[in-house]
């Protein structure tokens, strides 16, 4: 138990996360105090617009000036939740120079430059936490990083987008369409009126990036990251997955395979319906880890929101400023780059449907095609009769340059009037 | 990053989480210097019977004086997987007041004794670290502790005792009775020969009144849970439950008030199907969180089982030993006894199934035993004519007392043959 010391923070951006950082930090003062010893305040926030009243924020704390706040001798700690990337880094870096700790949700800035920063951190010697960056109410980068450094981890998937979730869980439940679900989110706030960045995987493909970085020890960014979104899926994949005892959602899979070699991908999945990440609705997100030594886990909760978010952020506050004033700090060092294992060498079972014409011999035609390519057929359902039938394949594990290989040569089959939905399936 | 220093490990005790222990680190020996600049070794091994061979550990370092590891000078950080209460705690004291750091999963000892381990802890400066006494295999403990210390959590549920839930999980998913589950059970090994301290929720007491301890900071002991086990569930309740969108779960509940009065209880619970803990299926573990900033949290893994325990108790030594180089700690000081709120106040709905006669106003009659009380009815469902109707109600959210006089109550009407089962409900 330390004593009496007050401890400066400096908070970079007041928006939503911002204002919830004030607030809670003023709701818990005292209980933090009675934990710590610390008294930890707000005393300065920077801000873009002056004019704007922040419930709970002291308008006499607000100032435009972000340098000037990290340049300040009496701030002890900065806390940043004005996004960006550039300037950002610059302001954090000089904090850094300055031997403040800093605790950041920006996971663009961390997927772009995070090995930089970490390194920043190391050689000044000051933490560098981002609890909220990825899944952002879920306490998860923390135990990733202490309970399980230990822990030869082999694979993490991810529900790391709530807009995304959203809309397949309505799809799922509801039976909607993917237009109409998205329209849903976007009159609900959950998605925004342009929702590229979420629907198109790129949030989730920063994320998994973070992720790739602390589950292996290596510098993964959001460039080595494969990016598929979920605006193909169709009413039609939903209820096909769904009477095969699947459902579908977005995934940030990050896995490292016995040569080291790091795969790191976001793409719709089969999931199994009794499989725990099958169970994460609406716009939850959650983390499921395997390893050698813990099995299966998995880091359920609110991957968004302004409360949840900055409850992470207090977290990390307390964290960092017990460091100071012990003097220590915990950092991630000098990260190697990884080896990325190029997505053609991925292996994944596979769900592949298609139209073909309702001959003799067209179904012994396809599995010779799925056969020569030597992706091995683990079931095969057909719907429909004469002209409509549509068969649905799900494939035993496969190399995914072959089942490219394979799609190619079902596209120029006679059989074959078209290669329809293909979408990875989750094995345990 | 701390560099090259030798962190010499004693072990007591060497059953199977010990063995799993000594394995882990020498696995994950170079992995781990690469991340911490530690070199982590097991030095010592404290064992029963020096004859027994154990895989991976080198018989050169075993003894049967534990003592005499715990007074070794060059031994850093003590493990305990020994188990036991008086003679453990007698140990861990002393090495606590060497200055040595303690990692332990000994949840009886932490249940009984915690307050004043944590107290010796604190009065010595060191650690006291014990992530696997809890949902063995699942860090849990570290984020409560760091990145929730900020945050005002209101309950914490827990599906906290494996061999429960996989004997409930059989009976929901097979239709297997109680007695047929249990042995089952009890075939595969999840379940001992004397099955009491599982099936009546002892085990999971424990967990809980550790749990309360750290969500509320204050102190509470195995004393204070109330407990009821599994033992009286029958198949019929399970598909009483199925019907109404529920599954039958053992759980660990604690919650605080308004007036800061605790409850913490081990008992069976009708949780709706979508909930999360409602997928926690066979032996896994979940703990769900409840809170202010965070909304809701789940983490789910394996609650038991050498490497997961062993995995996660590699990770508290890892920090351990690195508050030991740094010359820091954590603790959670000296703790005040909790206000522990008596069974009788705590609030819950509650599930009521009992036989009646099928006579006119036989419902009004019952009805008004529940209204007398001011216990609400939110549902009722008749099975079954005649004499042989039974009737299942949920109640609205009713204070513990009201409802057991209710039950009292229509024990003595007459239009009421048997007063059933009754089972709390949990409400969102």
């Amino acid at each position: 138990m330390t004593s009496g010391r007050t401890i400066r923070i400096g908070l970079l951006g007041c928006g939503t996360v911002g204002t919830s950082f004030v607030q809670l930090i003023d709701q818990q003062r005292s209980a933090i105090a009675a934990r710590t010893g610390l008294d930890i305040i707000v005393a300065a926030v920077s801000v873009r617009d002056l004019s704007r009243t922040r419930d709970g924020v002291d308008p006499s704390l607000l100032t435009t000036d972000s340098a000037a706040i990290v340049a300040d001798p009496t701030i002890d700690v900065i806390v940043e939740t004005m996004g960006g990337v550039d300037g950002t880094k610059q302001l954090l870096e000089t904090a850094l120079a300055a031997g403040k700790p800093v605790i950041t949700a920006n996971k663009e800035l961390l997927a772009h430059h995070g090995p930089e920063l970490f390194a920043a951190a190391s050689a000044a010697g000051v933490d560098l936490s981002f609890e909220a960056s990825v899944a952002a109410g879920i306490p998860f980068i923390r135990p990733l990083r202490e309970s399980l450094v230990g822990e030869n981890i082999t694979r993490v998937m991810g529900i790391l987008n709530g807009t995304t979730n959203y809309i397949l869980s309505q799809m799922t439940e509801h039976g909607a369409g993917y237009a109409d679900a998205l329209e849903e989110a976007q009159r609900l706030g959950f998605a925004e009126a342009d929702p590229t960045a979420d629907v198109e995987g790129f949030d989730a493909g920063a994320k998994a990036a973070i992720i790739a970085t602390l589950a292996f020890g290596q510098s993964v960014t959001a460039g080595d990251v494969h990016i598929e979104g979920i605006s193909t899926i169709t009413a039609e994949d939903i209820s096909n997955a769904d009477r095969m005892g699947h459902v579908i959602k977005l995934l940030g899979v990050v896995d490292r395979d016995d040569t080291g070699a790091i795969g790191v991908r976001v793409h719709p999945a089969m999931v199994s319906a009794d499989h725990p990440l099958a169970s994460v609705r609406d716009s939850f997100n959650a983390v499921f880890v395997e390893g050698d030594g813990v099995d299966q886990l998995m880091f359920y909760g609110r991957g968004a929101g302004g409360h949840p978010t900055a409850a992470m952020m207090v977290g990390d506050t307390i964290d960092a400023a017990l460091n100071v004033v012990a003097g220590v700090h915990r950092d991630l060092g000098a990260l190697q780059p990884a080896a990325i294992k190029p997505m053609s060498e991925v292996v994944s079972a596979f769900y592949v449907s298609l139209d073909a014409r309702d001959e003799p011999g067209a179904l012994a035609t396809i599995a010779a095609a799925f056969g020569n390519r030597g992706v091995s057929i683990r079931s095969m359902e057909q719907e429909g009769l004469g002209d409509q039938a549509r068969l649905v394949f799900i494939t035993h594990e496969a190399v995914e340059a072959d089942l490219r290989a394979t799609l190619t040569d079902l596209n120029g089959i006679d059989v074959v009037k078209n290669v329809g939905q293909v979408l990875r399936v989750v094995c345990d």
